[in-house]
């Protein structure tokens, strides 16, 4: 029955076609925002924005004053250093002390055009550092882009949904990949971009001692770091210490992303933070390719950041320089801030509960998952794509778990735009949803 | 004769091998920089920088203002557009309307981190799109950065010194290169860097013609735009306009950066003006890799920018808009701004002809080569790597010749840098070249 739709299928497909957006149920972010977009607009009934992940809270006001102070000062006259300014790669490496508590020295502390540059640059070096090793084994769900990264490259991925994998079951699974000896590097964001699962600190310990086994570099996406809000994470040099597989393996880049923690997507700005091993250690692809030793750390940041972007936006890096500096100094609670959005999450899953939804990544391996920024939803007997295209009639926008590299059945809901008048009308939404769709 | 010397050779030596220079010859712009800041460093002995092309002007207070509005808008906590922010697109196509004359729709104007990632993005598409043609053609001297990010993506490239080849000898000599059938495009900048040649009309007609009958698309740079102060190229909507193959041919990419016309190189900001011809092109090789059709302006766009910085700063993004709307409504002389940089130009090469160097590019077609960003020196009986060693010793740091793909024997100087009161101190340094290096 479609008895409760807001917008008819003859209009979505219509707009989808005008959109040359060719399968709907497999449609990437970009595509369903502006396929809710045009439907807004053409119709005037607003729609509940759960497609992409946009902060949904203003920016840190202290990363907009000190870019200010900066651009006054001139910084724009003048090309930033390749490796960084050193306030900022000083502020980087007392803030992962301050909050994960590793050693980062400030020198392997690099900035990037957010962190989807510096994973862009890390795919480069770890794929080109040994001609045996050109795969990337993603542990899934993940976030397309990456993938869509290694296109461009031309190097190969792995993957794996972690759904029946959790605790110790992990190590079989990744020592299966990394036994087949090409690969080069493993991936993860945590908190987990979909599925906002959290690798607990035995599943790192898994992950960090078999890449010490395999010679394999670990990537690290903190991009919601601290946002586990199910334990306060927010109090510098104190435990409890973000979980990081930099406590059990050598070689890895942690990926420190400001546009979720400060609000700062707009600003392009991330830093990819290098364990020191991997820094000094010299790759004879590197060697052959770039010239010189093959140093890790110089060439990541002169022979393949530097030549992609030569430096980050020189203002950028004192507004995030000033914003970190006031977290580890105490002054800034970017964690209590960014717990608007585990409210949200708590608001919207029990409205979808209560009609019928599941939650599909719902466990971590001792807990349930926690309250953040995404959460992900399935419905019985809807496949993902369908899901995805069954929420849109009703006015809801989500992207499908399927392209994420997921096997279970369901869409990722992302919390950053819900306001206050929106949680009557999606309600009503999906007790309209159910109606239609009832469960046999 | 070395009695003039200011540095030591063992001392200059000493310092390239504490910063792993391997060979001060082919010494890399970043290691000449590195040698000359730390030998000023440990001796307090100014050097004469000619090394690295950085804005010698403060940066344009417009845009600077344009950001910090931004800012207080809060365009910090969105994402940019991955097409980039209306307002940019619109100026930076009235802006080539009104000082080059023709005609690129906003739509097609894409703003990127820097000409830097333009270029990088555009190698990646243009030797993607056909799998038969993997190559680029760069018309030398040329910068060396841009071969450097080849090394990356892992393509090759062809390469002549257009020295011997003004004219109508442009004509056979390119025709070569395209005859082979495996150039996907042809790059050069205008006024050149190294040697602040200009292509003219005549010239750029040849290639125009070229591109189109053998296919080849046509990369642009025009970072020193309207820089050629032979002829006043800042009235806008009124010639005479800047030269551009985009008059003679169908498929191209101009690349226009913010950071020396407006000295804004610091924020990381340019835009890639891309042909509508090419914008809409499909290409078998771009669909293969990235799904749809191939088309080119989306693929560029979406499945290459997009993935490598997810747009571009945001702030900077309208300071740029502000900055091109500015010139084009004729309320900023940027030209006359930027012509400090010719009197500079004008007054070192007559310290370095008085004192027995040359001009190594030293015409164009019809005219002397003019007065701007770079000149190139050379000194009779010294080869190029030899001669910026041998400067180093006299206190002025340059670039050889020789790693911009140069035949001709000789170094290139930057203006950027200097100062008024450097002027005595040049003039007696090279006095007492000349008499150390006396001409047979």
């Amino acid at each position: 029955m479609n008895n409760n739709r807001i917008f008819s299928e003859e209009l979505v497909n219509e707009v989808a076609d005008e959109l040359l957006i060719a399968d709907l149920q497999r449609a990437t972010i970009g595509e369903v925002l502006l396929l809710s977009s045009e439907l807004e607009r053409r119709t005037g009934i607003p729609f509940i924005r759960m497609d992409q992940g946009s902060p949904g809270l203003p920016s840190c006001v202290i990363g907009r004053e000190a870019e200010k102070v900066a651009l006054d000062r001139d910084v724009a006259s003048q090309y930033p250093a390749a490796a960084g300014v050193p306030e900022l790669k000083k502020e980087a490496s007392r803030f992962v002390k301050a909050f994960i508590d590793i050693d980062i020295p400030a020198e392997c502390c690099i900035p990037t055009v957010g962190s989807v540059a510096a994973s862009y640059g890390s795919f480069i070096a770890v794929t080109q550092a040994d001609p045996k090793k050109n795969k990337v084994l993603f542990i899934d769900p993940g976030f397309p882009i990456q993938r869509s990264q290694l296109k461009i490259i031309g190097a190969d991925y792995l993957q794996f949904d972690i759904y029946s994998y959790r605790g110790e079951a992990l190590r079989a699974k990744i020592e299966s990949f990394f036994e087949r000896g090409d690969v080069a590097a493993i991936i993860y964001s945590n908190p987990n971009n979909p599925a906002w699962i959290c690798l607990e600190e035995s599943e790192l310990k898994i992950i960090g001692e078999l890449a010490d086994k395999y010679g394999v570099i670990v990537l690290e996406d903190l991009a919601y770091f601290c946002m586990d809000f199910r334990q306060y994470l927010g109090k510098p040099f104190a435990p409890p210490y973000v979980p990081t597989v930099g406590r059990y393996c050598k070689n890895y880049i942690i990926m420190l992303s400001s546009s979720k923690i400060f609000s700062y997507a707009g600003q392009r700005m991330a830093v990819a933070c290098i364990s020191p091993n991997l820094w000094n250690t010299c790759f004879d692809g590197l060697a052959t390719r770039y010239g010189g030793k093959g140093h890790f750390g110089s060439t990541f940041t002169a022979s393949i950041m530097y030549m992609i972007t030569s430096g980050v936006t020189h203002s950028t890096q004192y507004g995030y320089a000033a914003m970190l500096k006031a977290a580890t100094d105490g002054e800034l609670d970017f964690v209590t801030e960014t717990e608007e959005y585990a409210r949200r999450a708590a608001r919207m899953k029990k409205i979808f509960t209560d009609n019928g939804f599941t939650i599909v990544y719902d466990r971590d391996v001792t807990r349930e998952v926690g309250d953040g920024f995404f959460f992900t939803i399935g419905y019985p007997g809807i496949k993902s794509g369908e899901l995805l295209k069954e929420l849109l009639y009703y006015g809801v926008s989500s992207i499908s778990l399927s392209t994420t590299g997921s096997e279970e059945e369901g869409v990722r809901a992302c919390t950053s735009r819900m306001r206050e008048e929106l949680y009557p009308i999606l309600e009503e939404r999906m007790r309209n949803f159910k109606k239609d769709h009832p469960i046999v």
